[in-house]
């Protein structure tokens, strides 16, 4: 390929923010913001290069850091790894894979200098940072037509707000949303689905959701019901929500072929398929056998798909998770076949072990193969366009289909809704879970890792499957994840067919009992995670942060075992098997709250710097920051009968610390409107005292907040305020 | 099954340990010593049930520990996990695998109770050490026939010590193989191989040995060469000598069928291959396509292929690596027959998932198929023995016979020998490599991990492919990994076809100048490595021991990356990407050299505690214990130049130290006649100096001592010792 500097048009977009654009880019809706035409010779930071694709060099810095890329292996720090955004269904997230579901092109160079960039490029873009040449970024964009978006900025967080505002606000789930959530593959029956929420409420343990995985349609048919499983579907959701459940059921990409089938029969009259190269559907298999994908892309078919839920909405549900939209494919027709040729010639043949590889591979590789999505075509304006040109775009606008079919059926109304795949933009119209990981230890870590990259990338409502999907987890494995898991907006469990149980009571007593206690102090936590969200997604900020985002010093930049949650929290959780403890860096003096029973509070003050802390199995560190407050309550059974009358604030106070409590109706899009509530309140050192002066905006829930304040000698005061009535 | 308590022999095989036998048993030679009829009833510490198969259970405490098992996943402490010991080529090492290369069935349990335990039992063991039920360890032995060995003893180290004395003494090595080797899957040709070693002396980068993958063969023809690739090879072999390289050819289990191969038709001729269930030589596909796999069981076929190794030394060869000895099975005519006729049966069907997946699976498990292991059969004594029964000891038996056939061949010689499969008492004949790991990260700490769980299991030549076998290595983790292999007595860099060279020059200047460094230190170190690693031979002791292994302390108990190596050193590597440093455990008062050229020496004392450690790219941070010292001397570009004329000494030292160091000619077995030679030097701490006694025992290298002594308040004094004449 020979490559050449070409003409690209520069527009601005903000003060800080350039995009270049290249030839004529498939409209992604990533960014909603055009900007105006400028007159700008060459790009800056990066050497680029144009052939059939577009290449972009940029020299680091022996310390320079990478951060971003979303869902993705290795470490917040990207560098030294090879990265490549292709929505892939890969099962084992082994530390060498360079693609995973999300396709999330946004990273910061960090170091001598530092900046933001977005490739909005729907089809494959290749990051290679410093992996090749240690010291050099290097990104292939798969073709010529893309948007490159670099925006300047002094801090890590402001460059990321900046981006955050020309993608746009994220999405709000329900608050119910923020409680535990449980799953498996697969709850079959409704008996079963009540057999576990009966051991939730027998065992004392909190939960507002129980998930429906694949089985419980009807022959694995979109926006069907088994009859046999679920006799009276709306009424056994009512049921469940009387006993203090929602139901979430899975929706899968592709649309079964089946003569009869309504939204089979629909979708070919509407030609709401993608097809294959002579114009018929295009015909893959997955769960249901052979498929057809709506065409998500086409604003017709998005808009005949989302208003599909209407079905499952009418009968009461409130949340849906959107998956297998990479999309996966498990075979065609073109790949079982040359599999099938190869077996054949092999028959009676002495293989050579060349032949015999190429024979295991055909089967191996079979699934989600380069070539289906090559032969895969949507249609939008008129035009065909390639499907593994924009292949990253499925899962978004699947997602997105649903969003647009949500607000078309329910208004003002919010939804769970996540997504397997999805690509940046996609946060403004549901969440995502990280897929199909395992029960390993390692797991945990790379879970930890990876909510930071998310939330850089918009996706603030996110979690991992609790425990690990695949493979087997050990009661303990079970705990310290749960105990991290707690602090994510998606908490849920969730683990695979054929592998061990693991909700929080398949394991013995004592277990059931750390997880109990986990669970309910998040949902004492649920003031605070919550007022930390939405005000989050307001102010255009991440709710998980790298310490670096926060702390300047050369430690907490490389720090890639803790977090910041939120305004007010540091955590670090314990993600190795049989550990005592575990080692921590705290930038500044914090206070240390090792929580077991949340209701019984104690505190330490750790001095600034290394730390070796001791942390029981039972026990959940959480380090409240210097001048930083946190807000919380008492648990209860779900979220809707959370109790908030009466709240409590942990601080620790320098000489001043505030905190704004923000809460709203978490089930109408009202805070849109300006319909919220908050309670700011501020402190203050005094010499022998602490000053609190709470401003009530509207709050009617709270009526007391106590007080327990620490000054950085240790010394404790406790306060109760009474906020007067609104 | 019906499970109940059965009648067993006990036997005394010593006063602490005990051997109870279950039937009769397969002799593995696994154990040396038979011991006495004893009268005792019950089993120690475990309950026993039998019916088709041993099971043992134990009820842990819960702080209780599990130590051992050699060559598995998870950490030193095997709390929480299950394994399986049955060999197996896998060659994807995630933390959910059961069964690696190694079949080793010793562990201690370390709490309440200490002992440890041998399970003598050639085929499938499995181990739950606490995953199903978080305080149960339970054995499940696949038959009937088993001797179980429990070893009492005070200390852990004292319980490997008992446990050393009856499985034998180990395999040594020629001091040549404690040199840097490099490998690759390929070097393919001479031609390459001189590349390979011209820039080993261009790049000033000591090397030993140069390894020879399967492509070196005449169609992968055990104890072939190719003639076009290598003509005239004995003239090549030393040639290679003469530059300063020995080259270390790969056998396989597998001997090609083919008329008119020598080694085949003798095979067939002898009746050495083991058999179908019809009598007729069993057949497999591996590398060369169809092969026959030797009978080692058999002493007369085991004799025969360990001859063949003559043909090779005479040709100048003197080491060896064993492969694919599990045996590795890529397809048997019933496997790759059933995926065929699976393949056809789907041909024009609409196949259901479970359909699609079973045909899916044949092809992905076709390889090493627990049924092709039931259909083959060994012959011994006149009896047939399934060869799952006994699967455990192919690997183990190849590597006895080509032990057994060197000590034909050259009896006082030492040979480089070690093996991918193995079972204990394997120790005796050759070490062994951890197969084929990944260039990912995690395989760092999971080879650090690794390291001292095999000592226990008795091999203590042992490594892994530094760099990772898989995927493709960057340059910091080839340098981290080689900074820690470089205190492995197997030190070679391995990689494989088709990923990224990883030779230490194959990156920048500065990768190849630390990793320079790195092997230069090695090769400083052998003085200390050789005499460590013999020494721990002689007196059946461990090289690399977990801490706990020396300090009883609770956190020393659990460091989990933190090793002791030999009697002096702690090393804590380095195996995060972008670490600018990483945390320390020290158990008492240490002296920390950081090295970076190990020419320029300076020491820093560490005081007991935890300790955030900045360690720079170039540095190998190395901790000098108290009241130890460290000898070592200059490198040369090979382990023959090595002069040791001067030798260094650094010490540590509070009141006073002693040390002997061992040497002997490095190449024959007169060390068993008691012909090596020994310094020992004692040091103490005198009111303003330091006292150095010395006792040279027949070393006629060691001309001077240089000592650099530091106490325990940093006080640096350096004197150096001439010897006397001997």
């Amino acid at each position: 390929m020979g490559l050449q500097v070409i003409t690209m048009k520069v527009y601005r977009i903000h003060e800080k923010i350039t995009k270049y654009r290249f030839g004529n880019p498939f409209p992604t809706d990533g960014v909603l913001v055009k900007g105006d035409p400028w007159e700008k010779e060459g790009m800056d930071y990066f050497q680029v290069e144009q052939g059939t694709e577009i290449r972009l060099t940029y020299k680091m810095d022996s310390k320079d850091m990478v951060w971003g890329l979303g869902e993705n292996q290795r470490g917040m720090n990207k560098r030294g790894g090879i990265y490549v955004s292709y929505c892939s269904d890969d099962p084992r997230h082994t530390p060498d894979k360079k693609s995973l579901y999300g396709a999330h092109n946004f990273m910061i160079v960090d170091g001598r200098e530092r900046f933001g960039l977005f490739i909005d490029y729907p089809g494959q873009v290749a990051f290679d940072v410093g992996f090749s040449h240690t010291d050099v970024i290097e990104i292939i964009i798969d073709g010529t037509d893309a948007d490159i978006y670099i925006i300047d900025g002094e801090g890590l967080r402001e460059i990321v707000r900046k981006f955050f505002h020309i993608i746009g606000e994220g999405y709000a789930p329900p608050k119910w949303a923020f409680g535990y959530q449980q799953s498996r593959w697969s709850y079959p029956d409704a008996k079963t689905i009540e057999g576990v929420a009966e051991a939730f409420i027998d065992h004392d343990i909190p939960c507002d959701a129980i998930y429906l995985d694949i089985d419980y349609m009807e022959g694995f048919k979109d926006f069907t019901v088994s009859e046999d499983r679920f006799p009276d579907f709306p009424r056994f959701v009512e049921k469940m929500r009387e006993k203090g459940f929602r139901l979430v059921p899975i929706i899968d990409a592709g649309v079964k072929i089946e003569k009869g089938y309504g939204v089979y029969e629909e979708g070919i009259q509407g030609g709401y398929f993608c097809t294959d190269g002579e114009g018929k559907p295009f015909v893959a298999a997955v769960w249901p056998g052979k498929v057809h994908f709506p065409d998500f892309l086409n604003p017709e078919a998005r808009r005949w798909f989302g208003l599909k839920y209407k079905g499952l909405i009418d009968w009461g549900i409130e949340g849906f998770w959107n998956d297998m939209n990479e999309p996966a494919i498990f075979y065609t027709e073109r790949g079982l076949k040359k599999g099938i040729e190869l077996a054949k010639q092999s028959e009676n043949e002495n293989l050579d072990m060349d032949s015999f590889f190429a024979l295991k591979d055909a089967f191996i590789h079979m699934s989600n193969h380069r070539e289906d999505y090559q032969s895969m075509y949507h249609h939008v304006d008129g035009k065909q366009v390639n499907h593994h040109e924009v292949h990253n775009l499925y899962g978004y606008y699947m997602t997105r289909a649903a969003a647009e079919g949500f607000e078309e059926i329910a208004p003002n109304k919010r939804f769970l809704l996540f997504s397997r795949a999805s690509y940046i933009g996609m946060h403004r119209f549901g969440g995502i879970w990280t897929g199909d990981n395992h029960s390993w230890w390692e797991h945990i870590l790379l879970n930890l890792k990876m909510m930071p990259s998310l939330n850089m990338c918009g996706f603030l409502y996110a979690g991992a499957d609790t425990g690990g999907f695949g493979g087997d987890a050990n009661a303990q494995l079970l705990i310290r994840w749960t105990q991290f898991s707690l602090f994510t907006p998606l908490f849920r469990n969730h683990s695979a067919i054929g592998g061990r149980r693991q909700e929080p009571f398949s394991f013995d007593q004592e277990t059931t009992e750390m997880i109990r206690k986990a669970i309910q102090f998040r949902y004492a936590l649920i003031p605070y995670i919550y007022s930390e969200y939405m005000k989050a997604l307001l102010h255009r900020d991440m709710y998980m942060l790298p310490l670096a985002f926060a702390y300047e010093d050369e430690i907490s930049r490389r720090v890639e075992n803790q977090l910041l949650v939120g305004d007010g929290l540091m955590i670090a959780p314990i993600y190795e098997e049989n550990a005592l403890g575990r080692y921590v860096w705290l930038p500044e003096d914090m206070l240390l709250w090792k929580v077991d029973d949340y209701r019984e509070r104690s505190y330490e003050i750790k001095r600034k710097g290394h730390l070796y802390l001791e942390v029981g199995l039972h026990e959940i560190p959480v380090f409240i920051r210097k001048n930083k407050m946190l807000i919380f309550g008492n648990h209860g059974r779900n979220t809707e009968v959370l109790d908030h009358r009466e709240l409590y604030v942990v601080a620790f106070i320098e000489d001043r610390a505030q905190y704004v409590y923000y809460d709203d109706d978490g089930l109408t899009k009202d805070y849109k409107k300006e319909k919220y509530t908050e309670i700011r309140i501020s402190i203050e050192r005094r010499e022998e005292d602490f000053e609190i002066k709470i401003e009530n905006r509207e709050n009617r829930q709270v009526k007391r907040i106590h007080f327990e304040m620490v000054d950085i000698h240790g010394n404790i005061a406790k306060k109760t305020v009474v906020l007067a009535a609104q």
